[in-house]
Protein backbone atom coordinates (compact mmCIF):
# COMPACT_ATOMS: atom_id res chain seq x y z
CA UNK A 1 0.00 0.00 0.00
CA UNK A 2 2.97 2.45 0.81
CA UNK A 3 4.14 1.75 -2.65
CA UNK A 4 1.27 3.16 -4.45
CA UNK A 5 2.39 6.37 -3.99
CA UNK A 6 0.50 8.21 -7.31
CA UNK A 7 -2.74 6.36 -5.92
CA UNK A 8 -5.37 9.35 -4.78
CA UNK A 9 -8.20 8.12 -2.65
CA UNK A 10 -11.69 10.27 -2.11
CA UNK A 11 -13.27 10.69 0.77
CA UNK A 12 -16.26 13.57 1.57
CA UNK A 13 -17.07 12.85 5.78
CA UNK A 14 -14.95 14.61 7.41
CA UNK A 15 -12.90 14.03 11.06
CA UNK A 16 -12.44 16.46 13.26
CA UNK A 17 -8.48 16.20 12.57
CA UNK A 18 -9.27 17.16 8.70
CA UNK A 19 -10.23 20.54 9.91
CA UNK A 20 -6.62 21.52 10.86
CA UNK A 21 -5.36 20.06 7.54
CA UNK A 22 -7.41 21.70 5.49
CA UNK A 23 -6.40 25.17 6.96
CA UNK A 24 -2.38 24.13 6.47
CA UNK A 25 -2.99 23.06 3.18
CA UNK A 26 -4.80 26.19 2.23
CA UNK A 27 -1.57 28.49 4.35
CA UNK A 28 0.74 26.54 2.25
CA UNK A 29 -0.19 27.52 -1.10
CA UNK A 30 0.78 31.45 -0.81
CA UNK A 31 -2.18 31.53 -3.03
CA UNK A 32 -5.16 32.83 -0.62
CA UNK A 33 -5.58 36.23 1.72
CA UNK A 34 -6.02 35.66 4.90
CA UNK A 35 -9.36 36.27 4.69
CA UNK A 36 -10.01 33.37 2.74
CA UNK A 37 -7.88 31.46 4.60
CA UNK A 38 -9.61 32.31 7.75
CA UNK A 39 -12.63 31.07 5.98
CA UNK A 40 -11.61 27.61 4.19
CA UNK A 41 -11.15 26.55 7.84
CA UNK A 42 -14.02 27.81 9.19
CA UNK A 43 -16.17 26.03 7.06
CA UNK A 44 -14.64 23.02 7.65
CA UNK A 45 -15.34 23.47 11.36
CA UNK A 46 -18.80 24.39 11.09
CA UNK A 47 -19.33 21.79 8.41
CA UNK A 48 -17.28 19.07 11.01
CA UNK A 49 -19.72 20.23 13.43
CA UNK A 50 -23.54 20.64 11.83
CA UNK A 51 -23.26 18.23 8.26
CA UNK A 52 -23.45 18.97 5.23
CA UNK A 53 -26.97 19.23 5.03
CA UNK A 54 -27.39 22.13 7.69
CA UNK A 55 -23.82 23.95 6.96
CA UNK A 56 -24.97 23.86 3.34
CA UNK A 57 -21.11 23.32 2.59
CA UNK A 58 -19.90 19.91 1.04
CA UNK A 59 -16.49 18.87 1.31
CA UNK A 60 -14.78 16.28 -1.10
CA UNK A 61 -11.10 15.42 -0.11
CA UNK A 62 -8.07 13.88 -1.62
CA UNK A 63 -5.43 11.81 0.02
CA UNK A 64 -2.08 10.65 -0.59
CA UNK A 65 -0.28 8.41 1.20
CA UNK A 66 -2.78 8.63 3.78
CA UNK A 67 -2.26 12.98 3.74
CA UNK A 68 -5.11 15.18 2.40
CA UNK A 69 -3.19 16.65 -1.01
CA UNK A 70 -6.43 18.75 -2.24
CA UNK A 71 -10.40 19.30 -0.92
CA UNK A 72 -12.74 20.61 -2.84
CA UNK A 73 -16.00 22.36 -1.13
CA UNK A 74 -19.38 23.20 -3.02
CA UNK A 75 -23.02 23.61 -1.74
CA UNK A 76 -26.19 24.33 -2.94
CA UNK A 77 -27.17 27.95 -3.96
CA UNK A 78 -29.77 29.81 -1.65
CA UNK A 79 -33.28 30.17 -2.96
CA UNK A 80 -32.42 28.24 -6.68
CA UNK A 81 -32.94 25.33 -8.17
CA UNK A 82 -30.66 23.42 -8.17
CA UNK A 83 -28.06 25.42 -8.78
CA UNK A 84 -24.76 25.05 -7.19
CA UNK A 85 -21.88 26.81 -6.16
CA UNK A 86 -18.40 25.15 -6.42
CA UNK A 87 -16.34 27.58 -3.76
CA UNK A 88 -13.02 26.33 -3.88
CA UNK A 89 -10.36 23.29 -5.18
CA UNK A 90 -7.70 23.70 -3.88
CA UNK A 91 -4.34 21.40 -4.71
CA UNK A 92 -0.82 20.82 -2.55
CA UNK A 93 1.50 22.90 -4.21
CA UNK A 94 4.46 20.33 -5.18
CA UNK A 95 0.80 17.58 -6.56
CA UNK A 96 -0.22 19.94 -9.34
CA UNK A 97 -0.67 18.41 -12.62
CA UNK A 98 -0.94 14.98 -11.08
CA UNK A 99 -4.62 15.16 -11.57
CA UNK A 100 -5.98 15.64 -8.39
CA UNK A 101 -7.97 19.15 -9.31
CA UNK A 102 -9.81 16.84 -12.21
CA UNK A 103 -10.34 14.19 -9.87
CA UNK A 104 -11.93 16.21 -7.12
CA UNK A 105 -13.86 18.25 -9.90
CA UNK A 106 -15.21 15.15 -11.22
CA UNK A 107 -16.17 13.78 -7.49
CA UNK A 108 -17.47 17.54 -6.55
CA UNK A 109 -19.71 17.79 -10.46
CA UNK A 110 -21.10 14.04 -9.39
CA UNK A 111 -22.23 14.30 -6.23
CA UNK A 112 -23.92 17.88 -7.41
CA UNK A 113 -25.81 15.55 -10.04
CA UNK A 114 -27.01 13.04 -6.77
CA UNK A 115 -27.90 15.80 -4.68
CA UNK A 116 -30.32 17.16 -7.85
CA UNK A 117 -28.05 19.80 -9.43
CA UNK A 118 -28.24 20.90 -12.30
CA UNK A 119 -26.20 24.13 -13.03
CA UNK A 120 -22.70 24.65 -11.62
CA UNK A 121 -21.00 28.01 -10.70
CA UNK A 122 -17.89 28.71 -9.87
CA UNK A 123 -16.46 32.72 -8.60
CA UNK A 124 -12.74 33.17 -9.19
CA UNK A 125 -10.36 36.25 -9.45
CA UNK A 126 -9.27 37.73 -12.82
CA UNK A 127 -5.40 38.29 -11.00
CA UNK A 128 -2.66 36.64 -12.83
CA UNK A 129 -2.20 33.82 -9.62
CA UNK A 130 -5.79 32.47 -11.00
CA UNK A 131 -4.78 32.50 -14.40
CA UNK A 132 -4.35 28.28 -14.11
CA UNK A 133 -7.80 27.78 -12.37
CA UNK A 134 -9.26 29.97 -14.59
CA UNK A 135 -7.75 27.57 -17.60
CA UNK A 136 -8.35 24.77 -15.74
CA UNK A 137 -12.29 25.28 -15.47
CA UNK A 138 -12.42 25.74 -19.10
CA UNK A 139 -10.59 22.88 -20.21
CA UNK A 140 -13.25 20.83 -18.25
CA UNK A 141 -16.31 22.30 -19.44
CA UNK A 142 -16.99 25.26 -17.80
CA UNK A 143 -18.08 28.66 -19.58
CA UNK A 144 -17.37 32.40 -18.70
CA UNK A 145 -20.79 33.64 -18.05
CA UNK A 146 -19.74 37.13 -16.74
CA UNK A 147 -16.83 39.87 -15.36
CA UNK A 148 -17.77 41.87 -12.50
CA UNK A 149 -15.35 44.66 -12.28
CA UNK A 150 -13.36 45.56 -9.49
CA UNK A 151 -15.52 43.53 -7.40
CA UNK A 152 -12.95 42.00 -5.14
CA UNK A 153 -11.12 45.36 -4.59
CA UNK A 154 -9.80 47.75 -7.28
CA UNK A 155 -7.79 45.77 -10.35
CA UNK A 156 -9.46 42.20 -8.92
CA UNK A 157 -12.38 41.43 -10.74
CA UNK A 158 -14.81 38.22 -10.41
CA UNK A 159 -14.86 36.21 -13.41
CA UNK A 160 -17.94 33.69 -12.95
CA UNK A 161 -18.25 30.67 -14.78
CA UNK A 162 -20.60 27.85 -15.30
CA UNK A 163 -21.78 24.66 -16.58
CA UNK A 164 -24.81 22.64 -17.17
CA UNK A 165 -24.36 19.23 -15.99
CA UNK A 166 -27.45 17.83 -17.80
CA UNK A 167 -28.56 19.56 -21.12
CA UNK A 168 -25.98 21.23 -23.41
CA UNK A 169 -22.81 19.88 -21.33
CA UNK A 170 -23.88 16.05 -20.99
CA UNK A 171 -21.22 14.90 -23.03
CA UNK A 172 -18.59 15.45 -20.73
CA UNK A 173 -20.36 13.99 -17.25
CA UNK A 174 -19.37 10.40 -18.70
CA UNK B 1 -47.77 63.39 15.62
CA UNK B 2 -50.73 61.07 15.06
CA UNK B 3 -51.76 63.45 12.65
CA UNK B 4 -48.14 63.72 10.58
CA UNK B 5 -49.20 60.41 8.68
CA UNK B 6 -47.13 61.16 5.50
CA UNK B 7 -43.72 60.97 7.85
CA UNK B 8 -41.49 58.38 7.39
CA UNK B 9 -38.95 57.71 10.38
CA UNK B 10 -36.22 55.52 9.82
CA UNK B 11 -34.12 53.69 12.25
CA UNK B 12 -31.42 51.04 12.26
CA UNK B 13 -31.79 49.16 15.56
CA UNK B 14 -33.87 45.88 15.86
CA UNK B 15 -36.01 45.13 18.50
CA UNK B 16 -37.26 41.57 19.32
CA UNK B 17 -40.66 42.27 18.32
CA UNK B 18 -39.39 43.52 14.40
CA UNK B 19 -38.51 40.18 13.96
CA UNK B 20 -42.35 39.36 13.63
CA UNK B 21 -43.21 42.06 11.57
CA UNK B 22 -40.75 41.91 8.94
CA UNK B 23 -42.03 38.23 8.37
CA UNK B 24 -45.02 39.86 8.21
CA UNK B 25 -44.05 42.55 5.90
CA UNK B 26 -42.45 40.74 3.36
CA UNK B 27 -45.05 37.49 3.34
CA UNK B 28 -47.86 40.34 2.57
CA UNK B 29 -46.10 41.55 -0.81
CA UNK B 30 -47.38 38.20 -2.50
CA UNK B 31 -43.22 38.94 -4.40
CA UNK B 32 -41.20 36.50 -2.86
CA UNK B 33 -41.03 32.65 -2.60
CA UNK B 34 -41.22 30.38 0.67
CA UNK B 35 -37.65 30.12 1.02
CA UNK B 36 -37.34 33.96 0.26
CA UNK B 37 -39.68 34.48 2.84
CA UNK B 38 -38.00 32.44 5.37
CA UNK B 39 -34.94 33.36 5.09
CA UNK B 40 -35.66 37.46 5.84
CA UNK B 41 -37.19 36.79 8.63
CA UNK B 42 -34.16 33.98 9.79
CA UNK B 43 -31.72 36.76 9.27
CA UNK B 44 -33.77 39.55 10.89
CA UNK B 45 -33.57 37.16 14.02
CA UNK B 46 -29.83 36.51 13.60
CA UNK B 47 -29.52 40.39 13.61
CA UNK B 48 -31.30 40.86 16.33
CA UNK B 49 -29.60 38.21 18.47
CA UNK B 50 -25.95 38.29 17.53
CA UNK B 51 -25.76 42.45 16.26
CA UNK B 52 -25.04 43.42 12.87
CA UNK B 53 -21.27 43.01 12.77
CA UNK B 54 -21.19 40.00 13.79
CA UNK B 55 -24.68 38.47 11.44
CA UNK B 56 -22.97 40.76 8.91
CA UNK B 57 -26.27 41.85 7.80
CA UNK B 58 -27.50 45.51 8.53
CA UNK B 59 -31.33 46.81 8.41
CA UNK B 60 -33.11 50.14 8.51
CA UNK B 61 -36.56 49.57 9.11
CA UNK B 62 -38.76 52.43 7.98
CA UNK B 63 -41.75 53.41 10.13
CA UNK B 64 -45.14 54.98 9.73
CA UNK B 65 -47.82 55.88 12.24
CA UNK B 66 -45.58 53.17 14.55
CA UNK B 67 -45.94 50.39 11.85
CA UNK B 68 -42.96 48.82 9.61
CA UNK B 69 -43.77 49.89 5.79
CA UNK B 70 -40.77 48.87 4.70
CA UNK B 71 -36.80 47.92 4.98
CA UNK B 72 -33.72 47.55 3.68
CA UNK B 73 -30.97 44.83 4.85
CA UNK B 74 -28.03 44.83 3.40
CA UNK B 75 -24.06 43.72 4.53
CA UNK B 76 -19.90 43.63 3.55
CA UNK B 77 -19.51 41.02 0.69
CA UNK B 78 -16.68 38.93 2.25
CA UNK B 79 -13.00 39.00 1.55
CA UNK B 80 -13.68 41.90 -1.03
CA UNK B 81 -12.01 45.08 0.24
CA UNK B 82 -15.26 47.88 1.21
CA UNK B 83 -17.91 46.43 -1.43
CA UNK B 84 -21.38 45.96 -0.36
CA UNK B 85 -24.60 43.49 -1.08
CA UNK B 86 -27.73 45.30 -0.60
CA UNK B 87 -30.01 42.28 -0.14
CA UNK B 88 -33.37 43.16 -0.08
CA UNK B 89 -35.61 46.52 -0.12
CA UNK B 90 -39.31 45.92 0.96
CA UNK B 91 -42.12 47.94 0.84
CA UNK B 92 -45.51 47.36 1.92
CA UNK B 93 -47.69 46.95 -0.96
CA UNK B 94 -50.14 49.90 -0.36
CA UNK B 95 -46.97 52.33 0.37
CA UNK B 96 -45.07 52.40 -2.75
CA UNK B 97 -44.68 55.62 -4.78
CA UNK B 98 -44.19 57.46 -1.20
CA UNK B 99 -40.95 57.56 -0.80
CA UNK B 100 -40.80 54.65 1.23
CA UNK B 101 -38.08 53.13 -1.60
CA UNK B 102 -36.12 56.23 -2.27
CA UNK B 103 -35.76 56.96 1.46
CA UNK B 104 -34.46 53.09 2.55
CA UNK B 105 -31.92 53.32 -0.07
CA UNK B 106 -30.26 56.77 0.45
CA UNK B 107 -29.79 55.41 4.62
CA UNK B 108 -28.48 52.23 3.21
CA UNK B 109 -25.78 53.98 1.00
CA UNK B 110 -25.41 56.26 3.69
CA UNK B 111 -24.65 54.09 6.36
CA UNK B 112 -22.54 51.66 3.73
CA UNK B 113 -20.57 54.81 3.00
CA UNK B 114 -19.96 55.51 6.48
CA UNK B 115 -18.84 51.33 7.72
CA UNK B 116 -16.42 52.67 4.67
CA UNK B 117 -18.16 50.70 1.16
CA UNK B 118 -17.46 52.25 -1.69
CA UNK B 119 -19.63 49.68 -4.23
CA UNK B 120 -23.12 48.37 -3.49
CA UNK B 121 -24.05 45.47 -5.74
CA UNK B 122 -27.43 44.43 -5.96
CA UNK B 123 -29.06 41.09 -7.54
CA UNK B 124 -32.47 40.80 -8.65
CA UNK B 125 -34.43 38.51 -11.09
CA UNK B 126 -35.69 38.88 -14.47
CA UNK B 127 -39.03 37.90 -13.45
CA UNK B 128 -41.95 40.51 -14.80
CA UNK B 129 -42.63 40.70 -10.84
CA UNK B 130 -39.19 42.46 -10.02
CA UNK B 131 -39.38 44.79 -13.35
CA UNK B 132 -40.32 47.92 -10.96
CA UNK B 133 -37.38 47.38 -8.78
CA UNK B 134 -34.56 46.84 -11.68
CA UNK B 135 -36.45 50.42 -12.95
CA UNK B 136 -36.38 51.81 -9.69
CA UNK B 137 -32.38 50.59 -8.87
CA UNK B 138 -31.82 51.92 -12.43
CA UNK B 139 -33.31 55.52 -11.51
CA UNK B 140 -30.84 55.52 -8.90
CA UNK B 141 -28.04 55.73 -10.46
CA UNK B 142 -27.27 51.64 -10.41
CA UNK B 143 -25.69 50.46 -13.36
CA UNK B 144 -26.45 46.33 -14.70
CA UNK B 145 -23.79 44.79 -14.67
CA UNK B 146 -24.14 41.43 -15.50
CA UNK B 147 -26.55 38.57 -16.50
CA UNK B 148 -26.96 35.15 -15.49
CA UNK B 149 -29.06 33.45 -17.60
CA UNK B 150 -31.45 30.89 -15.79
CA UNK B 151 -29.66 30.83 -12.35
CA UNK B 152 -32.13 31.19 -10.22
CA UNK B 153 -34.12 28.35 -12.02
CA UNK B 154 -35.44 28.14 -15.75
CA UNK B 155 -36.74 31.35 -17.08
CA UNK B 156 -35.75 33.16 -14.16
CA UNK B 157 -32.11 35.31 -14.49
CA UNK B 158 -29.75 36.70 -11.92
CA UNK B 159 -29.26 40.72 -13.10
CA UNK B 160 -26.96 42.25 -11.32
CA UNK B 161 -26.38 46.24 -10.64
CA UNK B 162 -23.86 48.36 -9.34
CA UNK B 163 -23.01 51.29 -7.98
CA UNK B 164 -20.20 53.43 -6.82
CA UNK B 165 -20.66 55.62 -3.47
CA UNK B 166 -17.39 57.26 -4.43
CA UNK B 167 -15.95 58.40 -7.67
CA UNK B 168 -17.83 58.05 -10.86
CA UNK B 169 -21.29 58.09 -8.89
CA UNK B 170 -20.29 60.94 -6.79
CA UNK B 171 -22.62 63.04 -8.02
CA UNK B 172 -26.03 61.08 -7.17
CA UNK B 173 -24.72 61.15 -3.06
CA UNK B 174 -25.43 64.44 -2.20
Amino acid sequence: MDKEEKKILFRDLLTEKDIAAIGDLVRSTGVFNPCEMEMAEELARETYAKGPEISGYHFILAEMDHRIVGYACFGPITCSENRYDLYWIVIQNDRHRSGIGKGLLAKSEQRIAELGGVKVYVETSSLSNYEAPRLFYLRQGYQQEAILKDYYREGDDKVIFRKNLSGENKAHRK
